[in-house]
């Protein structure tokens, strides 16, 4: 016979044993308190290592750093929970590239409030999972509110609209055409942009359905005469996909233009706003999804233009009973009798089953700085993508691809163009590739790029900003254009040795 | 001309502007640490408030609890960061299943560790997304480590073995089938038991894959011959899906006998070792999982018998290039040129873009606790379901199905057999049904249900204890199953009243 107790400590939250420490119940929030201070010290130490917005030396240094602070990462015997905490937090926060720091600024890939990081930290402390009631009685009822929130933002005038939490703009991109799927008769066929997230045509390969087509953009943007002109060659019934941001120029398709073609084609509209989708909480720039409310599906991410730690994606529904290829009966967790009884029955809100309850996070941002208060955060991104545009306008030595829409701003060095122009394309493109390494692996900018056709972008390559940090000033932006022209002209100067990515020229 | 750096506060991490305080950077783990004090206080508030596993009154009253709470999600104007949190993390943590509560023991729904949620706040904090270095520099290597000990555990003797992170084994599922869908020369067909996870035969389905082939088990698990026949009877290419702990029953198939029949068939074999994974931390229990190795795919859950918070899904492969229908290329994230200058490729480790680290906080638990460490976790819980399993046998008015193979312990109160014999199985099913019902929404304790098939089940509902929390003891589960005993005699004597689903007989 088992002897159950022994081998447990008296106290098992109690300063011997935290390690073992459960982070629920009553007293372990304060075991919880307690070591997350320890693992936020060593972040605070982390990142005065580090010095800049990412790590100096590339990514051998790093790789080196993060092996010499866990050298054996599952040891037989473990070190203590203040220990790994410390080794952990504190490499990690040495090698990060650390999206609040203003030089930052190359993805869709946002800084998070404090607020919402402490609001998920007790998410996990207590673990509700969000595939039935009785593992998350009071999560589940706080994301019923967040999501008919965002889906009232969505389609204001829709009372039949609903919203299920993802993991991101590729889920809810995948359950946007699975959803299209299995309303069509026969098999769906994907239109999108060729700027329409690469999850798009995945999805459609993921899901087993025709070959997705690709129509041209022009200046980044969907044409709704390109759209119906594809629309016409091609044998229905379609999924059409809209881009409101567009991961690489941060432009909005004309939404309400494409919602009268697809509507003419009696084809799904799904609209992947997960970048423009944060201005709905401003006045002044809400307007530049005129026409969402018309899409049969949106995917939004609070993660981008939201400001959460990731995960916090939605897909949002026009209509609550497109989710209906969602609902499944399993016993165990909402058995006919129970759903019956009045158990709320959670698990057709998601393709997964056990889930993080990230309506938590989503929640608490919601309430602490209300609508106009996210809004203002959403209008200062765009305002400081405007500043820098102006900025890069003013300097003999930067060229602007174009006048920001959202918080993205593309732009070239005078250099390259030079460059091009003399010795082809290609070896613009490389001093480009280079400026953005260099500042990379010197640890001293983090800056994204993007391969622009068209007329104005001449299929070249082009550094890119994305500016998803509030905080940003002008004062950051100059230094970071002033980072990018010190680069070029070093590299100009001696293109060899810094274009390996791993040389810091000073 | 905008003025970047107007409408922005002097300190924006100072005391004054909490709530649109960044989480990052140098200042902001400090603001982090006193709005997670605010948070947790709250926490142990709600906790109090609830004063039992789970709160009392069931689904109305507890959504009513966090409407009175949050009136309006999304206000015009926030009320400051400290206010929100207490308002949200109170009313979560008022209106939680905990499973750290002994009491709380219904899915696999684990308790998670203190040290795991610590860690998982430095995630949150530092928000890299594993879809590209430029944004994840040491959490890429931490993840690294993290998937080879993890490969390295699931198959000791295989270099070339790999695991990449998931939501969890729905996930995991989905993707394992995909990678057998992918290296088949036709459309693969799953093969499983009737134990499976209800994601296999849903992945197939999300996948366009013929229907699947569904074998009965015998007690739970899937035969050998059983198999064999099925494979037989339906024409190949296929997938033949074992499960290492069921999660109606907790029983593991025999994974070595299936292997060999999976061989024979050339069929790819695929573990769902979600559950049963956890056993491989322990010295005395690993045996129990013989044969894994021999499998192309395998599901792990560290949010099960490993106590992370949601999500910590791992699948493991026996050879990496096995992964490669993930591989994708995208010019923003993993330029050929700038692979080609050493920047590491991380695009191709999942079917997501953005993901959250959660290696971060599985390599800190590893490190904290050790193998060893871990292993004695696990054995605890299985342990504690021996014990359960010793003091149901002793009691006249409860029945055991079966000895315990993992934490899983299936039981049905005699006076339901009675009332079967009497009036039918359903009666007693629902007085089964009626007894959950009521410890839960009475704010009791938190129990599963199983409907079991066969001889030994009797096709009946039978009640479910799936013990995760390590840290149960013998005290607890006494008190538990006098819970259940005494529910099950109210009843008995009142049926109607208590069988609703809301009253609290006493």
């Amino acid at each position: 016979m088992v002897t159950a107790g022994a081998d447990r400590p008296a106290t098992p939250n109690g300063p011997d044993d935290s390690a073992t420490g459960l982070a629920g119940g009553v007293d372990g929030p304060d075991l919880v308190r307690r070591l997350a201070a320890v693992a936020l010290e060593a972040a605070a130490a982390g990142a005065r290592d580090r010095g800049g917005p990412v790590p100096a030396g590339g990514p051998d240094a790093v790789a080196r750093a993060v092996r010499a602070a866990c050298p054996d990462v599952l040891p037989e015997d473990g070190t203590g929970a203040e220990a790994a905490l410390t080794a952990v937090a504190r490499a990690l926060a040495a090698g990060a590239a650390d999206p609040a720091d203003p030089l930052c600024a190359a993805h869709l890939h946002a800084p998070p409030l404090a607020v919402a990081a402490a609001a998920d930290l007790t998410a996990s402390t207590l673990n509700p999972s969000m595939d039935s009631w009785d593992q998350a009685p009071a999560a589940s009822e706080l994301e019923r509110l967040v999501t008919a929130a965002v889906a009232g933002m969505a389609y204001p005038d829709r009372p039949s609209a609903d919203a299920v939490v993802t993991t991101g703009a590729t889920e809810s991109n995948m359950v946007a055409l699975l959803l299209a799927r299995e309303r069509a008769v026969a098999p769906v066929r994907l239109v999108c942009s060729d700027e329409a997230h690469h999850s798009m045509p995945r999805a459609a390969w993921l899901l087993g359905l025709p070959t997705p087509v690709t129509v041209p953009t022009r200046d980044g943007r969907l044409h709704p005469d390109d759209l119906a002109a594809a629309l016409d060659r091609t044998p229905g019934p379609h999924v059409v996909t809209a881009t409101a941001g567009t991961t690489s120029r941060g432009v909005v398709d004309p939404v309400r233009a494409i919602a009268d073609v697809a509507a003419a084609y009696d084809a799904h509209l799904h609209v992947d706003a997960a970048y423009g989708g944060g201005v709905l909480f401003s006045d002044t720039r809400r307007g530049l999804l005129a026409g969402l409310d018309r899409a049969d599906t949106v995917a939004l991410d609070l993660h981008k233009l939201g400001w959460q730690p990731l995960a916090a994606g939605l897909l949002a529904v026009a209509d609550g009973t497109l989710l209906a290829p969602l609902s499944l009966r399993a016993d165990y967790l909402n058995a006919d009798d129970d759903t019956g009884a009045g158990l709320p029955d959670l698990l057709g809100r998601s393709f997964r089953t056990s889930r993080r309850p990230d309506a938590v996070k989503m929640a608490t941002t919601f309430l602490a700085l209300g609508r106009t208060g996210l809004g203002r955060l959403a209008d200062r991104c765009c305002a400081a993508a405007e500043d820098a545009a102006e900025q890069i306008d003013r300097r003999p030595g930067l060229r602007l691809l174009s006048r920001p829409e959202l918080s993205t701003v593309l732009f070239r060095p005078v250099a390259a163009d030079r460059l091009a122009d003399r010795a082809g394309d290609e070896a613009g493109d490389e001093l480009v590739a280079g400026i953005r390494r260099s500042l990379l692996t010197g640890g001293r900018a983090v800056l994204g790029r993007a391969t622009v056709p068209g007329p104005l972008g001449g299929g070249r390559l082009w550094l890119k900003l994305t500016l998803l940090n509030p905080h940003v000033t002008a004062a950051d932006l100059t230094r970071l254009l002033d980072l990018v022209e010190q680069s070029a002209d070093q590299l100009v100067r001696a293109p060899r040795r810094a274009t390996d990515g791993t040389s810091t020229p000073e």
